[in-house]
Formats: structure tokens, C-alpha cells, sequence
């Protein structure tokens, strides 16, 4: 079955209008690229060691290279090589300045994005006025402005940034310009935050990966042949690359969770209402079904906390923004492994997982049990209906919102919005009571999941992020290991193994050749599944928790990746 | 305009059939009506003064019979004259025994239902047997099972209660009998509640009022002529009478707050999501535009207070329902009149107060100012099109879910049913892309009273809880100054003032005959003012606080009430 023939071409014909689209927005598009191009400042500016096409053709690298060929001096390799709790904590103590900070920053973002196309705007010229700025207040008033004072942070482009154009992947957006911040941008601009880059998402936000029609996709930190995930695509690639201290991402579906477990970097998807969404762009206005957050990414779990525990607890966020819920940010220590119980779910009986992805499992589960958690098997509970529920959630609209944004410039469809525009009933809008009785269906499972944990005493499950590590550029098609907790709203923590693929270990055994593909879906998703492709692709998982336990679930991280002995900080 | 003139045939047609309901059904209602009358145990059975049909046209007061006839022994008196906060300190003290305190409101509770027909379900002799139970564990432990350890509690129906049925004012529900208690039920007998009876509540539970075909109207205790108001009708009837030391209901345009304000106690519609909702039956399943919740109704904000503390930090509702919040119920001490800046809502823009409200609101504002509060005026924001929307929330599935649990029986409609069926888009679903502007709306609305109280530091905002004192029955059209809290998500507590409806006093002053109507609804609810039919109708007004701010609402309640020198528990 190919790729076209899983579409019904009633939920997107109609959408695109070739010649309008070419006279109209074209040259703007020409523009805005340009403007991308010569944000570049001359200083940051590297020599790509061959063309990028080629790069991507032969799997390439890029951190090893940054490394290897010393493009960074031993002072910015330090710099970048905090974590943001550290880096807060030299500048706070006046060791550090904020535009030493900053500049160390601004070269390796700007490195990464001429490897892996991570940002959608850069603007490091008003991030080093704005680290001046900090300095200046630091040696006025002998204080941090607040506890974020310095840190560079990097944010999804589509959170509503004051007087710069905001179009959240939709070129029809492309005179949206807010006249003030987000909440969530606000808030940590008031905790001390530079900002310098806005990064790159797929059109309509709704895939797990970036192809858009302003700058195309954006690529794998550890192999420029794959994908760095998405929706929150570029912040996968330029925090784990270490372009920035700490990433701003957004999650309906796994836009947190897959970018940071296929590039490389850790991805908290909070529960719902932790993080304010006040003020950006999505097709899902009003759409309350399956709930959008906002989260950090970042390359320790440390910063995680850091940045939730100041975001919360000193931003306030209910305060700027109705919708969030004032529930503290609190302190939780790690658990000792031996006090963990685990359920560990194999398969999820949509689309079993890759060698790889089957092998980072089962060490981790070993090295668990070897420190003495409790590991037991997850058996999933009714995740087909939940998959096909929250599909269906998704466009219950009819997909009326995004084809009103689409359809507003007729930019051509990429290959992934027709894929996610056919989700559910597609075109057909479902009605209300329809949309009720999935709500019913949800806060059953939601319900089912809760009872399971408590009658087993589970505190946390353990599972793939995906199917796979980093897929190929827009081939990833089963969402199913990270919607799951969307639909559920449980809070959910991509982390790193820091084990990577393998080509000469990570085949498929003897026992796939005669393994019956349960699905189409199976099928698609696993018969591309060549080791050559996906080379040194970092191995992720996901641990996911009790709703609104979100401290826990981060704490509980930071036990398993000192088991793992995890660090991905230093290279 | 007649109220018929108000509706469309069309959103309540083809729901009844009279011939199937009489065969079906009524024979069925007789014997539930009938085991409700045998639930009355002898010791607690009274001779009313005159048929009750007479009472309520002479407007009689229950309550002051209660008094003047002596129909509790002075130790009865006493019992039922503690706060739960008193009766709960008492009873785990050891200085009285759950079984005497349980007689005591067994008996009230019973000599109210014959006045005001409060109850749908009386089970005294379980309570009777809990309440020996209790007394015995405290015997053998020398402690209590839980905070509200002897406390009687009554319950609106509509909450699942095992092995009852649990019917939610649907005839053709009568089959459903819960397995299982609703998760807040649970949690309250967790905690130490009797319970002994549940109380009466409308068809459909979408009125402001009580009548259903199983037991019909309750009435006010202050009042007989009056309505109680609803949904949670009896609770406000047994709460109000002193049949009860605590209730819960609860509330989506007002079900709390309208019953505690017109039967003359207290009610706290809390913010959505802080008490389970878990375990019953309501024809909203699904629905999230506006989202009802279940609370306490008291003679005392201590108990308001006490029920919330102990349900939230001891009962845990996150651990049964995982849609409850884990969000603790904070210790926040009542602040000093002068610290508080409330803005006042003198009319909300849709139906002008009748002179009782009008003067109690301004009684209220006086004595505030006297004390040191600072009090300005509340230009309404937005109130129509906040209630336009709210109530196309209400049915915006085109009634299915009312259509289909009406049409199980076939059951005759109650006016007021036809009134609210007829809200909004009726019995057109809209469609989910309709829905989700609505939630638009909302949400705008939501953001912009929050950015008042921001911008104008304003802590709580009061207001009328209706535009009337208690209505007669079946005639409660206008829902705006509960349900525009509703939409808000605002906490919102009805409170009493001490004052009450005089006819010599309340009437119209001499500008309201040149008064042009700014609606039709308006007239309706308005013209019927006669302030002989209203004869010492209680009267309650409103206070509103910020979102998920609960504890400071409830407190600054307090404040109020003590500049108010309100006591409701002793006559």
C-alpha cells in the first residue's frame, strides 16, 4: 500500500490554488528566506566542509564535526557545555557575564543552522543587545533581574513574539505580526531570558516532522539524512546540537517528545494548563478535546526542572493568562531506583519498534532492574481506540480552521498535512454530539489508565517515544507512542539513552521475516526500516506519569538517567 | 408577550408520549412516591397546621413553626443550631455521640421534607446504623474515622449512589442503581458523613427550579409559596430548614448558587475541576464548553470551608477521578474589611433587581464602605453576549443527549424544561467548528474580566445572585447573574445578608413606570413582581472571585458576613 493510497483526496482538494499562490506569495516567501540568510552575521558564518545536499546524502554529523574540527574556542565549548542551571548560576555569581554567555550561543546556533536549517528567524543582533543590557543591570544593581538572568533560550516560532511576524507554518500568516509577547514568552523575558532565534515547524504544525513552505525541512543534529522530528522540529536539532541553553516547544500529538527523542535532547510534554498558551497561532482555537501544552527541551533534566520550577513558580503564569492553572511548581527529589515501580510497555500493539529502539529498551530495562527498581510488563490498554480517537479529535472540525489558514495563500500541500488533513473523519465535520461522546471516550481511558496505576501500584510507565529513532524526512506516519499521552494528558519526559543506531547491530531478527504486519499502518511505518539509513541516530525513550504529577515524572527521570549514566552535556 | 410566545415548538417536539408514559411509567412513579411517603419513619411524622396546598398559598414560614411550636427538644435544638465545624469538634471530643446529633437532623430533615417536599430518597435507618457504627469505632479507638466524623450530609440525587437509584430527574432512568458511590460521595463517606437523605432536583436538572414527574416542586422554607430554587432544589430547602449540616450540589448556570440564595443558606460554586464529578448522571457527558461542578451549600462559611479543606487535602479526588485537581485547599485567614477592593455589580445589563436585591445591595455596599472597604461600580463587560453564549453551549448538540433521555420514557415536559430546551441554536447541533468559536468567545471573555481585576485591582466582584428574591415556582426565566460565573469559570458564592423581602418596603419606586424594558425577558421576569407574593423571601447576593482562588472568596465571604453580623444557624 503506498503512501497515497492510505488519502481520501475529498479532505484536501480544493485547498491549494497554484497560480494565486505564485503570484501572491512567492516572492514574499523569496523574501522572508532572503532576510533568514542575512541574518547569518559574517562572524558565525562557517564553510560547510561540502555542498549541504551532499551532507545529507552521506549521513553526516555535524556535532562531531564542531568538535572534531574546533569550531568553537575552549571558552565558548564550556559555555555551551552548561546546562542552564549552571550557566545561571555563574552569571548570577558574576563569574560569567550574559554576553560572554550569549555569544558562545550565538556561534553554535548559528553553526547549527547551517547544518541542520533549525531556525525560521534569527535575530542574535537584539540578543546581544539584550545580553548588554543584563550586563548593565547586573553591574548597576549588583542582581540578576531575575532567575532566568542571561540564559539564551531558544522558542517555536509559533508563540506570538512582539513585532515579528508569527505564521505558526502557514504562509497565509505571513502579515501576522503581534503587538506584544506571548504569556509564555513574557514570562520568561521577565525571568531574564535572551532571546535570538525563532525555529522552524511543519506546515500546519501537525506532523512529526518540518517540512513547511518557507524554508523546506530541517534536519538531524547526529545524521543530516534524518529528520529532526517536529512539530517543534528546530528546537529538536538546536538544543540538542547545544545552539541554545534551553528550547521552548509546544505538543498535541507528540511535538515535544518526538523532536527531542530523534535529535538528541530531552522533551518535557507537561500536563495541560501548567504552561500558558495565551497568544500564538494554531489551527485548534476553541478545540478542547485534546489539549495543546507548551514545554521545555533541553540536554539535562536539571534544566527541565529549572526551567518549570522559575516558569511556575516566579512567572505565575495564571496570573497573564486565564487558562493556567495556578498549581506550584514543587520540589521533588530523585527517587532511589529500588523505590521505582515501572511498567514497561514493549509494543503498543500499533506498530512494534525498530531494532534499535527494541534494544535501548531492553538495556535500560536491565540496567533498572540491575539497580534495583521494580520492572513489570505493561500490557496496553486499549491504545487502538485511543489512537483512533484522538485522530479523529484532532480534525472534528471538518478540518475547517486549517483549511481556512491554508486556503488563504493555496500554498501546496506537503506530503505530511495531507497525511494528518485525512486523520479521523476528515473533511466531515462530526457534529457536536459526535465530539461528546469522543470526550466520553477520553475521560474513560483517562479514568481506566488512572485505575490501572492504582491498582498496581505502577508510578510510572516506561516505553518507545516512537516506532523508531529519527525517521527519514517526511516518512513518519504513526504517532501512536506519544499521542497516546495526549489524549490521556499525563505528563510525559522524552529522554536519551545515549545510546545511538547501530547499521551492524540493529537488524531485524530472524523472527521479522515471517512477522505478519498488523496494520497498513505497521506496514508503512516498518518496511522502510533500513540500519544503513539511520546511522548513529540517538536512541531514545519515553517515561510518562500520573496527571499533574509532573515533578515526579521529571525526578524519576533524572534516577533513570543516573543509572544510565546519561550526560549530554559533553561530547 | 406570553412565555409560550418565548419558544420553538420545533426544540421540544416529538419528546412526549403520554400513552406509552402511563403504561410504562406511572405506575412506576406511584410506587416510587409511595416508598418515598413509607420512608417517613412515625417518630419523626408531624400533623401539619392546615393541608399543605393552604400553606402554600398563605405563604406559610416552616421554619418559624419550627420555633414557635417547639418541634425539637431544646438538646435537638442545640444539635441542629452547631455549625459542622462545632457538631464535627463535639462529636471527636467525645461530649456527643454521632447517634444523637444524627436524630437530631434526622428529625428536622424530616419535618422539613413534609413542609417543603425536599427529598426524593429518605433512608434514616441507614443513617441510623452508620451513625452506631461511628459511635462504635470511636468507642473501640478512642478516635474519629475521619474529619467529618458523624457530620449528616445531604446529596443532591443526581449523584451516583450505590445500590440507589440514581436517576437525575429522568423517569426513564428509574432502572439505573450504581454499583458503585460517585467518587465525591466516596470521598465524604471516606471522611466520616452520614448520609440519610437525597434531595429533590427538576427534570432534566436544567432548571432554576425543581419541577419533575416523580415528586414535583420543593419549596422555599421561608416561604411556602415560593420556590427553592434548583437544580439542587432540596439542598437548598434542607440546608436552609437546618435538615442537614452540610449539602452538596451542584451547579452549571446556577444550580448551587440559586437554591442557596433563594431558600436562605450559603453556596460555593467552586472553580470546575476542584470536587470530583466521578459517578453520576447529567445529559452534559462530554460536554467542556461550560463545564458544571459539584459543591457545598451551609449555614456558615466555616463550614463551607471546613467541607472544602478536608474534601480536597484529606479526600484526595485526584486519586479516584483523574479529572479532579491535585490543587491544595489553602488556610487563608478572612481579611480585614479595609484590604478588600470589590467592585459591585448593580445591574448586570440584562434584568434590572427587583427592589428587594436592589436594597439589599445596597444595604451590603453601605455597611462595607462603613467598615473601611473600598467599593466601586462594576460596569458590566460583555454580559449579554457572555449569556447568549453560554446558553448555545448549554444544547449546542441540539439537545441529543436531553432528546434521548427524555425520549426513554416518553415523560410529559415541565415548563421550564421546554424553556431551556429551547436555548440557543435548540435542537440544531451546530457543528464542532461552531463549538469551538463559541469556546473562542469564552475564552476572550475569560481573559478580559481577568485583565480587569488585573488592571484595576480589584479582588472580588458582587453583585445579585438573580434579579429576584426567591420566584414562584416555575417561573424562573433569567439565568444571567449565576451563569455568566459559569462561563467565567469564576468561584462564586451566594451568601445571605440577614435581610429580608418586605412587602411595605419593596416595592417599585415611582421611576419604574416610565421603566422600558430592554427586553423581553426582561418584561417577563420583571412584570410578574408583586411584592405581596414575595412575603420574607430571603435575600442573598453574589460575590465572585479570580480563577482557581477559591480560599480567598470563601474568606473574603467571611469578612463580609461578620460586617454583616449574619448568623444563620441561630434563629
Amino acid at each position: 500500500m503506498s503512501f497515497e493510497s492510505f488519502l481520501t483526496k475529498e479532505n484536501f482538494e480544493g485547498y491549494e490554488d497554484p497560480e494565486r499562490y505564485k503570484k501572491d506569495w512567492v516572492p514574499r516567501l523569496d523574501k522572508y528566506r532572503a532576510d533568514l540568510e542575512s541574518a547569518i552575521l559574517p562572524e558565525y558564518k562557517i564553510t560547510l566542509p561540502e555542498p549541504i545536499e551532499k551532507l545529507q546524502k552521506d549521513q553526516f554529523n555535524p556535532l562531531e564535526y564542531l568538535y572534531e574540527k574546533k569550531l568553537l574556542s575552549d571558552e565558548e565549548k564550556r559555555i555551551t557545555e552548561l546546562s542552564a542551571t549552571e550557566l545561571a548560576k555563574e552569571i548570577a555569581s558574576g563569574k560569567l557575564k550574559s554576553v560572554t554567555a550569549f555569544k558562545a550561543y550565538a556561534r553554535r546556533a548559528t553553526i547549527c543552522h547551517q547544518f541542520t536549517n533549525c531556525a525560521l528567524e534569527l535575530f542574535v543582533d537584539e540578543g546581544l543587545e539584550r545580553a548588554q543590557m543584563l550586563d548593565e543591570y547586573f553591574e548597576k544593581n549588583g542582581k540578576v533581574i531575575g532567575p532566568l538572568h542571561g540564559v539564551p533560550i531558544s522558542l517555536k516560532e509559533q508563540m506570538d513574539y512582539k513585532d515579528k511576524i508569527t505564521h505558526g507554518g502557514w504562509v497565509g500568516l505571513l502579515d501576522r505580526i503581534p503587538k506584544k509577547h506571548g504569556a509564555t514568552i513574557q514570562i520568561l523575558e521577565n525571568l531574564g531570558a535572551v532571546f535570538y532565534v525563532r525555529t522552524n515547524q511543519p506546515q500546519t504544525l501537525m506532523h512529526l516532522d518540518s517540512n513547511n513552505n518557507f524554508v523546506g525541512t530541517s534536519r538531524n543534529p547526529f545524521n543530516l539524512g534524518l529528520s529532526s522530528g517536529g512539530s517543534s522540529s528546530g528546537e529538536g536539532s538546536i538544543v540538542a546540537f547545544g545552539g541554545s541553553s534551553l528550547g521552548v516547544g509546544s505538543d498535541i500529538g507528540g511535538s515535544i517528545r518526538a523532536p527531542a527523542a530523534y535529535s538528541g535532547c530531552h522533551g518535557l510534554r507537561p500536563t495541560t494548563r501548567r504552561v500558558a498558551l495565551l497568544g500564538g497561532i494554531s489551527s485548534g482555537a476553541g478545540q478542547e478535546s485534546v489539549v495543546p501544552v507548551a514545554g521545555p527541551m533541553a540536554r539535562s533534566l536539571d534544566d527541565i526542572d529549572l526551567f518549570m520550577k522559575h516558569y511556575v513558580n516566579d512567572g505565575n503564569p495564571w496570573q497573564l493568562d486565564q487558562w493556567a492553572l495556578p498549581l506550584p511548581w514543587r520540589t521533588v527529589e530523585p527517587p532511589k531506583p529500588e523505590s521505582l515501580t515501572i511498567a514497561v510497555m514493549y509494543d503498543d500493539g500499533v506498530v512494534k519498534p525498530t531494532p534499535p529502539i527494541a534494544r535501548g529498551l531492553k538495556e535500560v530495562v536491565a540496567k533498572l532492574k540491575n539497580a534495583g527498581a521494580k520492572v513489570i510488563e505493561f500490557k496496553p490498554i486499549r491504545v487502538q481506540e485511543a489512537i483512533d480517537t484522538v485522530n479523529k479529535m484532532y480534525n472534528c472540525d471538518g478540518n475547517y480552521m486549517q483549511k481556512k489558514l491554508l486556503s488563504a495563500s493555496g500554498e501546496p500541500l506537503t506530503k505530511l498535512t495531507k497525511w494528518a488533513l485525512n486523520y479521523g473523519n476528515g473533511s466531515k465535520d462530526i457534529g457536536v454530539a459526535e465530539n461528546r461522546k469522543l470526550n466520553v471516550i477520553r475521560d474513560s481511558l483517562r479514568q481506566e489508565y488512572t485505575d490501572y496505576l492504582n491498582a498496581n501500584k505502577v508510578d510510572f510507565i516506561l516505553g518507545p517515544a516512537y516506532n523508531n529513532v529519527a525517521p527519514l524526512p517526511e516518512a513518519v506516519y504513526n504517532w501512536s507512542y506519544t499521542a497516546l499521552y495526549n489524549i490521556l494528558d499525563f505528563p510525559s519526559l522524552s529522554f536519551q539513552t545515549g545510546m545511538f543506531q547501530d547499521p551492524t547491530v540493529d537488524k531485524w531478527g530472524s523472527e521479522h521475516s515471517s512477522y505478519t504486519y498488523r496494520s497498513e499502518l505497521e506496514k508503512l511505518e516498518l518496511s522502510g526500516y533500513d540500519p544503513e539509513l539511520f546511522k548513529g541516530a540517538p536512541i531514545a525513550l519515553q517515561l510518562a506519569g500520573r496527571r499533574y504529577f509532573d515533578e515526579e515524572l521529571v525526578a524519576a527521570g533524572k534516577t533513570i538517567l543516573k543509572v544510565l549514566d546519561v550526560d549530554l552535556l559533553h561530547k
